[in-house]
């Protein structure tokens, strides 16, 4: 990917390995700079205790979300923010209570009765923490908190905020249906293998991190054009697929030491994935598919989104 | 209660038993006419497959949703609105959403890290009908359909459905936080035994059945006003605790073959309830105490309350 390159970026948050991007597209430092306004976010307002709380519940909560995530989801908010004009502070409260839903379904999906993983970002997962009680009931809690988060939160008009808290409840709900799928099967029969992988991921880590730019963009002030949205949204159903092709593919070639969670499990639990139906060539060929359909989209958006660019491209080479 | 009453109803969806209510307030084919709207309301939009939804997940959330619960929750919300001038119509996506959130915390808290529970309604609880993983993620699914049904449905303005998103999300917190105190424990040790039963089952139980009431309250076209907004909360939340206090009386005096469900299991599970800290006939007084003071809130809705001042009366009367 990008021919003629010769700059490289190493250990962003993002990327575990060196990326190429063009001297043009050269802000690393600048993409991931809201890195900082992010965490601080996430970490006050689960600081905040408006109602009554028990400790341990709270300290859960900090332990699944305050752990060495890659924060994507609220990167991506920022950028589509800014890349639509608004500014990145104001996808605060949609950039965290996406990350709060992808903590809790991270929770949960680790339990026992799911995928059953000891080790999460480097640490024990929450149940192993914390027991498996805590780990259904703070899960739950960090699914509802987005929901507080959204609603309690920033200034943007009632119409906006209620479009966001749509917007977050349409992607979760598909993302626990694509879970399910992943999990416990029930595939429609009549679709092919390819279209079987593509219904899971397009629900189950597809929807969020699509949801994730779509909340962005609708988090500037005022609202934005419909084609603008649009751009957003071909961009965000792109990055989506790439993020999970690109994780099936780390499942397979990479280590459990580099990535700090098990890997080859999916091989190991006989799951449906990219490498496996398409084979690891076909399956990169169909990431550069992607990440051209994604750049097309925002093309129209400008110097923007810039940063939405540079995101996408550092997802198709990531190595944790 | 109500000494000089003579009337008697037997066998509604609420009261178990013989329920004394005084002559002018004996509307009780009324007060749950509106079941049979709540249940249709229900069981369309649950058959409803907006987003793609493996058909296992969609049968375990009706098997946890449409067994024969109370629905006390929607009736709380449909009489709360007209009792301040509303349509109760008006409050069915409140009403069925608060259902969906109740019937979540069922499901989640019945499971073998929890409650462990095999009995629900008369029925095998959802991980031992569907297993747990469809448990764990049916639960999650119901949770979010709440939010999905409150920002997709009804006719209210954007700031009147927003704040029907905050109310849910904040008693749903409250409900989480409330099952770890009682399950978990982590009471403030500064607390009498009492308060730290009630501070338990303000959260547990207390705070959805309030947010039923008020979202009832806030659904009423064209908003109202803040002195009918306190009355409500004032009754909703003697509603709530009496609820709990009568629900902890059914444990230690009905048999699950009344109930429906496993009884006996808080004085097992060595768990606080109103009789084991106040005794029964002091758990009996709180009751009405909290009756009195409820009805005393509402006084001034006039005719429009009656049904509230009867669920009121049939709630401290129930016996499963």
């Amino acid at each position: 990917m990008n021919p003629g390159t010769n700059q490289t970026m190493e250990s962003s948050a993002i990327a575990g390995g060196p990326v190429r991007v063009t001297p043009h597209e050269s802000h690393a430092s600048d993409i991931f700079a809201p890195l900082a306004e992010v965490e601080a976010f996430l970490a006050a307002n689960l600081a905040t205790q408006e109602f009554d709380r028990p400790a341990a519940l709270a300290d859960a909560m900090a332990y699944s979300t305050l752990s060495a995530g890659k924060r994507l989801r609220p990167l991506l908010a920022w950028h589509a923010c800014e890349a639509c004009g608004g500014r990145g502070t104001d996808s605060l409260p949609a950039g965290a209570s996406i990350e709060l839903i992808h903590a809790f379904s991270l929770v949960h999906d680790d339990l026992p009765a799911l995928d059953n993983d000891d080790l999460r970002r480097g640490k024990p997962t929450l149940h192993k923490h914390a027991g498996e009680a805590m780990a259904i009931l703070a899960g739950d809690q960090l699914m509802v908190e987005a929901f507080v988060w959204l609603t309690q939160t920033g200034d943007l008009s009632p119409s906006q905020r209620l479009e966001l808290c749509r917007e977050l409840a349409a992607a979760t709900s598909r993302m626990v249906s694509g879970q399910v799928y992943d999990t416990l099967g029930g595939l429609p029969a009549n679709l092919s293998p390819e279209d079987q992988l593509r219904l899971i991921h397009r629900n189950k880590t597809g929807a969020l991190i699509s949801a994730a730019c779509r909340m962005g963009a609708l988090s500037v002030r005022g609202g934005i054009q419909p084609a603008v949205l649009e751009a957003i949204t071909t961009y965000s159903q792109c990055v989506g697929l790439i993020f999970q092709i690109v994780d099936d593919l780390i499942d397979v070639e990479q280590t459990a030491e580099h990535t700090g969670k098990r890997t080859g499990k999916d091989i190991e639990a006989g799951k449906r994935t990219y490498p496996g139906i398409l084979g690891v060539e076909r399956s990169r060929l169909e990431v550069s598919r992607l990440r051209d359909e994604a750049l097309k989209a925002i093309g129209a958006l400008g110097p923007h989104a810039s940063a939405l660019r540079e995101l996408c491209l550092l997802m198709c080479e990531r190595t944790k």
